[in-house]
């Protein structure tokens, strides 16, 4: 079902009553952009580095369609029932309210989005609002001010005095409002004038009036007109100011918006279900909840604390469990895989009286459908992982997150090599980079130049950092000592362990003196060297002419394109793996 | 006439024709965005402090709708014949040629253009694309690396490696590809593999069958595969790879777009009319010919060898001659003035077999039709200034530019005091600053705290800088001696004299000592000189309640709403007029 603003408010009890029925939920988003042009990700990157990295890029981009579908177990029929939403959500200014933001859109995201089918008018029409906590606090203070305003306003005067010139003009305004008093009128528009004119005479009327007359200024045409109307009371006139701060309130009400359906789903504490979801994650907390933390361990506490049960299919479906049985993790391929052997499914439907997708739609990157076949995937993994442990009836798998337990909280991070993730509700893992170095060396150096430098110790990884610098990976992880060694002369470049280049990058030790440089450069005899090795068994070069498209996810497959002829140009965007 | 990427190839010669025979053409653009929250002009910025500041903008929001009306006087009918194009602009990603470029966009302005119903699925799908000379410039040398690497890789081979778990699969190709040459096929689909074997068969099939078959990998579904080609003969493969660089030439061909017109106009040396034509300006020059420079001088030289003969309608009817018959500068005001007495309008038609606009068109802030009004507000104030210099005639009024000389080359800028104005062919207005002082004082105070400090020497303008500094001008400019000498001695506040400020700012001279400070609080006395004294005179608090509308121009009419009371949020955003 598709939700904008018009029948968003419509919709809300519904969802609430989803929220509270459902076994799981599943989410995606669509955004404006995934990278600024900074804060490349490396491979060998910590949990907290990246997580440093990506929190820039969440706070300038916006989320514009958020998809949400909820799955309940309906043990009775054994099958799950699902109902998908396919939120636009687009925030408008308010004046002294809501900031007029300034946000940040990728252009290739963009021309994705609109490939996608992705509709831009109605986003910026009819998207729905949202406030995270410091947003609605703002707001609160802005209505707590008019309020003050308000009060104030019928006490004092704002001590303006009126210039000799305008003392007339004003005099007859006094005049006319004298005479609309004693008349039977109920309104009055006073003589057009600028905004200081209509300063002083709100003044005036102030000092004059209180009790019997309130101006409003509105635009007639091109023109801004007072008009004066009568109170009826001073009791009615309480009551117009109490309207007013009670319209600003259900205005607020609104702005929140689709903060309202995140609020919903923490307080559920349901299972929550994301592929890749990593981003997701991010933008949700800092869009819908409250900013991202500076600090990673403060984010691992935030994340966990407000989704206590949420589960990554990436980061499933990449697992040991899964590595021999699924080729790629991309989605649609993964959701392929999974509906064939060893795989099954159990049996899905439509809720009644619901809105949902059908697997075939093909609506890809509609973050709705998207939401849908990230639920059914878990649907997939999790029956898998039942049956694996000898449990073949659905109630029994799907009675509780047992089989799930072991990914529970584990967020895949994309790029990052051996398949790490943040674990939100523990530590991360801290793989061995005892086989990684950081290298510096011309920028002339091409890939083959690093690959043949190592050529004596096997295969490499390179994961690009500059044009001059890099971590090297050997794939013999045993040869590391001996490579380092051997390496340690080289005069055109120089080398270092990973755990040091770490501590300098802490600034947690001076920096020692640079490695002991070879007279003879290494380059010459690195021509003659070539194809005498045996060396490299792939994993560099593969982001030289990686796909634009902006999908994370899909940026994993890349290709070398028609002229064979690997070119260092990009490469240093992002290491990733071949497949 | 509405141009996007569909049509804008096969409207180009008519937009040719349009420009060599129009006696003059009137441009607007719509922007993603038109200020970033940082940059705040002040209305004593000087035009090079202006500069420097919208330069920023200027390269991060986005041109998104280009405006261009043709006005050609035909003397045998006289009458203005006129022609519009409405040019949606936007600019797609391409891999290793064009930047996937980030842009910036300012929420007002996006919800101005949707509520003006500008169509941004239309702008994405088919906007027309443009390159100024440096992206063309690096468009150029991808496609000469491309050659190059063309050139190189029928000479030499990439030399990596084939690791021995891959010799077998690499074999069994080999063997494909022989069996493939000596068969009747044109072209085989290989085995799927990833992206490093299709890097070594590529290699492979170079070394092996260098002028027998070509390699391409196309995408089959979701996967990636490689298809081999025969080639004929050396010849055909030399007509290949040639093919493939004029390709990648036409394809430049296409995304230097929109440039072209830009370019196009900069040749004719015609006259160009625009109303608050700076950001129009300076959007066209970094967008669509060269990125502006950073030093204001230079943008000068640049702008006016460009652009020779240049006005801008908002700056005419600004300036003396039309003080008293202009109430309002705001393009539609100012065209509905200029239709009645004594103004007297050209009689105008649409050009034979084209489209254009009706001044009656309900399409205000769609460029096409912005561009035709202002080119009609131009006719309107061009006659009027031939009138009053004793010319009756359209043929003389219209046949030079003798009447519109003190115009030529000054562009209004928006915000400054004094109706300043960037003279590209000359020196800017240099006005007295006198009667103006720098004030910094606690946050608390407000409007009206400063006000009352000044008014023993009458009515003050507030320029905001802060929430604690502002610029106050006296409006009695004989007063600013004894104003300074009196207010020396605040200790709640600190006074300086424009120039000095400004010589700190430059960093002319070291910081002197800070004014002398009087011991007694004057703030305590304010509140008792209230109503005794008739200083103010307008000319603050105009921004404490501006409008979001984003259209600069309009962001100088502004209002107090209806608390009357006036508030100093958002005072210091910038300050303007009352009117």
């Amino acid at each position: 079902m598709e939700v904008t603003q018009a029948n968003f408010k419509a919709t809300l009890p519904e969802i609430e009553t989803a929220i509270k029925n459902c076994t799981f939920v599943s989410i995606d988003t669509e955004l404006t952009g995934l990278k600024t042009s900074l804060n490349k990700i490396n491979a060998f990157d910590t949990p907290k580095q990246y997580y440093e990295k990506v929190i820039k890029d969440c706070r300038q981009f916006l989320v514009v369609q958020y998809g949400l579908t909820f799955f309940r177990y309906d043990e009775a029929a054994d099958v799950f029932k699902h109902k998908s939403y396919n939120f636009y959500i687009f925030r408008k200014p308010v004046r002294n309210c809501v900031t007029d933001q300034r946000f940040l859109c990728q252009t290739s995201c963009i021309d994705f989005l609109i490939k996608n089918g992705f509709d831009f008018n109605k986003l910026f029409k009819d998207g729905i609002s949202y406030l995270n906590n410091v947003e609605e606090d703002m707001y609160k203070n802005s209505i707590e001010e008019t309020e003050k305003r308000i009060r104030e306003s019928s006490n004092k005067s704002s001590g303006i005095s009126i210039p000799a010139e305008h003392q007339d003009f004003v005099d007859s305004v006094v005049k006319e409002l004298q005479d609309f008093l004693a008349s039977e009128e109920n309104e009055k528009e006073l003589p057009k004038c600028n905004a200081f004119l209509r300063l002083l005479i709100y003044q005036v009327a102030k000092e004059k009036f209180q009790d019997q007359i309130s101006l409003e200024t509105r635009v007639v045409g091109k023109d801004r007109i007072l008009f004066a109307k009568k109170y009826k009371s001073q009791i009615e006139r309480m009551e117009i100011d109490e309207k007013k701060i009670e319209d600003m309130q259900n205005s607020m009400n609104d702005y929140i918006g689709f903060s309202k359906v995140i609020r919903m789903i923490i307080e559920s504490e349901k299972l929550v279900v994301g592929h890749n979801v990593m981003l997701d994650l991010l933008h949700t907390i800092h869009k819908f909840v409250t900013p991202l933390p500076e600090d990673y361990d403060d984010f691992k506490e935030c994340a966990s604390s407000l989704f206590p049960k949420i589960v990554d299919t990436k980061h499933i479906s990449s697992s040991e469990s899964f590595k021999d049985l699924v080729n790629s993790t991309v989605l649609a391929q993964l959701l392929e895989t999974l509906q064939k052997e060893p795989f099954e499914m159990p049996k899905i439907e439509v809720e009644e009286n619901s809105l949902s997708y059908n697997i075939n739609d093909a609506k890809e990157h509609e973050a709705g459908y998207d939401s849908f076949i990230t639920g059914v995937a878990l649907l997939g993994l999790w029956k898998y992982l039942g049956i694996e442990k000898g449990s073949f009836h659905n109630d029994d798998i799907f009675a509780n997150l047992e089989f799930l337990k072991p990914y529970l909280n584990k967020i895949f991070l994309m790029y990052l090599s051996d398949n790490q993730y943040a674990h939100l509700s523990g530590p991360d893992l801290n793989p061995s980079r005892e086989h990684v170095f950081y290298l510096t060396f011309p920028k002339e150096w091409t890939p083959n130049t690093i690959v043949q430098l190592f050529s004596p110790f096997g295969g490499v990884y390179i994961a690009w950092l500059s044009e001059a610098s890099a971590f090297v990976a050997l794939h013999k992880k045993d040869q590391a000592a001996v490579a380092l060694k051997t390496l340690s002369q080289g005069d055109t470049y120089s080398i270092m362990t990973f755990a040091k280049r770490q501590a300098l990058l802490a600034g947690l030790r001076t920096i020692a003196p640079s490695p002991i440089k070879r007279r003879k450069s290494i380059e010459g005899s690195l021509q003659t060297k070539r194809r005498k090795t045996n060396s490299f068994d792939g994993g560099s070069f593969s982001s030289s002419k990686r796909s634009i498209e902006p999908i994370v996810e899909e940026e994993q497959q890349t290709d070398q394109g028609a002229s064979g002829s690997p070119s260092k140009q990009g490469l240093f965007e992002v290491a990733s793996n071949w497949d």
